[in-house]
C-alpha cells in the first residue's frame, strides 16, 4: 500500500544524476535541514555558475525534523514534513494529548500541513494525541498498525510507504512491545535524508527496550524483530524511540548492537532479563489503553463528527 | 586566540574545490552526521567511479552531535565532536553535576577523546559538570568566558576560535544574562556544518530569553547582543538553548525573529517586558553561582590535584 499526498514518490532513475542543493536564508525552506546523497561529490559553486548546472526544476526534498518531549511521560513526539514542497506536509509520530496545543502551534508557526498523525503502537502510559488533533485540525488522517486492533483512518502494514510530499516513511513491523508495534523507517535512495532514520516506538529505546508483560507481548518476538528489522539497516541509522528517561535523544544502530545491555544478549538471556524485570503494573494502562484502541477519541466523537 | 588540539583549522582555499563524502556503515564514522557546503552539486557515483574523484588525502570533518538533557535543572548539555578526525576530538557545552557519569559514559562508548568542558556563563541554577569532569578525566580543560571573572583553564572573548579537530566554535559575545555570556557557534566555510548550530546559553531560549535581574544582568544589553550577535546570523542557523522547560529542542534564528514574544518587541518594550516578570528568588543560586565561579571544582580541589 502507498499513502501518497503530494506530488508521487520519486524514484532515483527519473532523475538526471545532477541535483543542486540551493539553501536561500529568506525562504521558508530556511528552516529545514538539507541532506546530500551518501556519496556524493560537491564543489562549491558561485550563483552565477549553478545555472549551467541546473537539471532539476524543483529543489530536491529537505526535511524539517523536530524532536519534542512529553515530561509526564517521558514520550518523545517527532514532527516531520517535506519543507521544500509547495504544501509542506506534515505528519507527527506519537503525539501526546496534553502536548497537542503545544505541537499544534509549532505546525502553524512553521507553516506546515498537518496531514498524518501517526502511531507506532498503542501506548499503555499516556493518551494518545490523534484523537484532539483530529478534532482540531480537519482533514488530518490517523495512522496505526493493522496488527494493533485500534481504530484509526489509515492501517499499515509491513512494507508500506506512508509520503509526504517527496519524502516518505517504509513501515517495519516490530511486534514483542506489543502484538501491533511498528517502527517507522526514512526512506532509502539517494533523495531521502541520509543517514536514515527510524522512529522505533518501544520496540528499541536508548540501550534498552520496552516491558514485554502486556498488550499481547513477547520477548522471542521482540528479539527477532529488533535483530531482523532494526539491527539491519545501516550502522549509521539514527534511532528515535518513543521514550528516554535519562535525558538521552537520539542513538544509532550500530551503537546499540554494541552497547544495548539487553539485545546485545543471546536470546535465551534476553528472554530470561526481561522475565525478571519485575516492574509495577503500568499506572495508567487502564486508562490509556482503551482510549488509545479508539484513537484518543473517546469522549470527543460526537464534536469530531 | 585561537584554540588548537589535532590538525590546524583549514581554510577553503587550501583545498581543491572537490571534496568526496563517503559515509562507510562499517566505521567508527558510522555514528556521525555528514554535512555538505551550502551550495552543492551533487552526483550519485559507483564506488568504482569514484577514485577519479578524490582530491583529498583525508575525509572532511564530520559532526559527531548529541543533545543531552539534566531533568532536575531542565538543562540541556551537548557533545560535539569531529568524528573523521583520527583522535576524535570532543567537547561539552554546559554539562551538568548530576549528569556527569551519563555523559562520560556516552564520551567513552563512542570512542571520543574529551577535550574541552565548557560553560556558556557562569549559571545560577545547577552546579556545572566541569570540575567532576577534570577530576575524572585528566588533560580536559574548562573553558568559559574572561568577562565572567570565573575561573577555569582557559578564558574565551568575542572572536576566539575554538578547534576541535577540523572542526571550529566561533565565540560571540552575548551578555545581558550575566555579564559573562557568550554564543558558541559552529564555524563558517564551506568544510564545516551546515546550517551552523549556535549554542546560545540563556541569552536566547526557545519563545523566551534568560531573566536579567541578577549577576549584572542588563535587558538593553541582552536584547542588544541578541539582535547584533544571534540574529544577524543565517536564518537557517539552528538555535540550541541551554535550558528549555516545554519540550523544545531546538528553533531558527528565523523562527525566533517571527515568533519570540519578547525579542521580536522594540527595546523599550522588551525592558518594560524583563523588569515586570516578577520572578522568584533562584533557588539553586546562593549554591551554584559561588561552585560555579571556581568552576564547580571547590570539594574537589585536594582530589583533582
Amino acid at each position: 500500500m502507498l499513502l501518497n499526498v503530494g506530488t508521487s514518490i520519486r524514484s532515483a532513475t527519473r532523475f538526471s544524476p545532477f541535483i543542486i542543493t540551493h539553501s536561500s536564508p529568506s525562504s521558508p525552506s530556511s528552516f529545514c535541514f538539507s541532506f546530500s546523497p551518501k556519496q556524493t561529490v560537491s564543489f562549491t559553486l558561485q550563483s552565477s555558475q549553478m545555472a549551467s548546472f541546473t537539471t532539476l526544476s524543483q529543489s530536491p526534498p529537505k526535511l524539517l525534523f523536530r524532536q519534542l518531549f512529553e515530561k509526564e511521560s517521558s514520550t518523545y513526539t517527532y514532527l516531520l514534513a517535506d519543507c521544500s514542497h509547495p504544501d509542506k506536509p506534515a505528519l507527527l509520530i506519537d503525539p501526546v494529548d496534553r502536548t497537542v496545543d503545544r505541537d499544534l502551534n509549532l505546525v502553524k508557526e512553521l507553516g506546515l500541513k498537518l496531514i498524518y498523525a501517526m502511531n507506532t503502537h498503542v501506548h499503555a502510559d499516556h493518551v494518545t494525541g490523534t484523537g484532539l488533533i483530529k478534532g482540531k485540525v480537519p482533514g488530518v488522517k490517523s495512522v496505526i498498525s493493522k496488527a494493533s486492533g485500534s481504530k484509526a483512518d489509515v492501517f499499515v502494514e509491513a512494507g508500506d510507504k506512508i509520503s509526504f510530499g517527496d519524502l516518505f516513511l517504509e513501515v517495519r513491523a516490530t511486534p514483542g512491545h506489543t502484538m501491533g508495534c511498528v517502527t517507522y523507517v526514512t526512506g532509502a535512495g539517494p533523495d531521502q535524508p541520509q543517514p536514515r532514520m527510524a522512529f522505533t516506538g518501544d520496540a528499541l529505546l536508548i540501550r534498552g527496550c520496552g516491558r514485554t508483560d502486556f498488550q499481547g507481548g513477547s520477548s522471542q518476538q521482540l528479539y527477532k524483530s529488533v535483530h531482523s528489522q532494526i539491527f539491519t539497516l545501516p550502522k549509521e541509522t539514527l534511532l528515535y524511540p518513543a521514550h528516554d528517561y535519562k535525558g538521552f535523544s537520539v542513538t544509532t544502530v550500530g551503537e546499540e548492537m554494541l552497547y544495548n545491555p539487553r539485545l546485545t544478549k543471546d536470546e535465551e538471556t534476553f528472554k530470561n532479563i526481561m522475565e525478571n524485570l519485575n516492574l509495577a503494573y503500568p499506572k495508567m494502562i487502564d486508562v490509556a489503553v482503551p482510549a488509545n484502541m479508539v484513537c484518543g477519541l473517546q469522549d470527543l466523537e460526537p464534536k469530531a463528527d
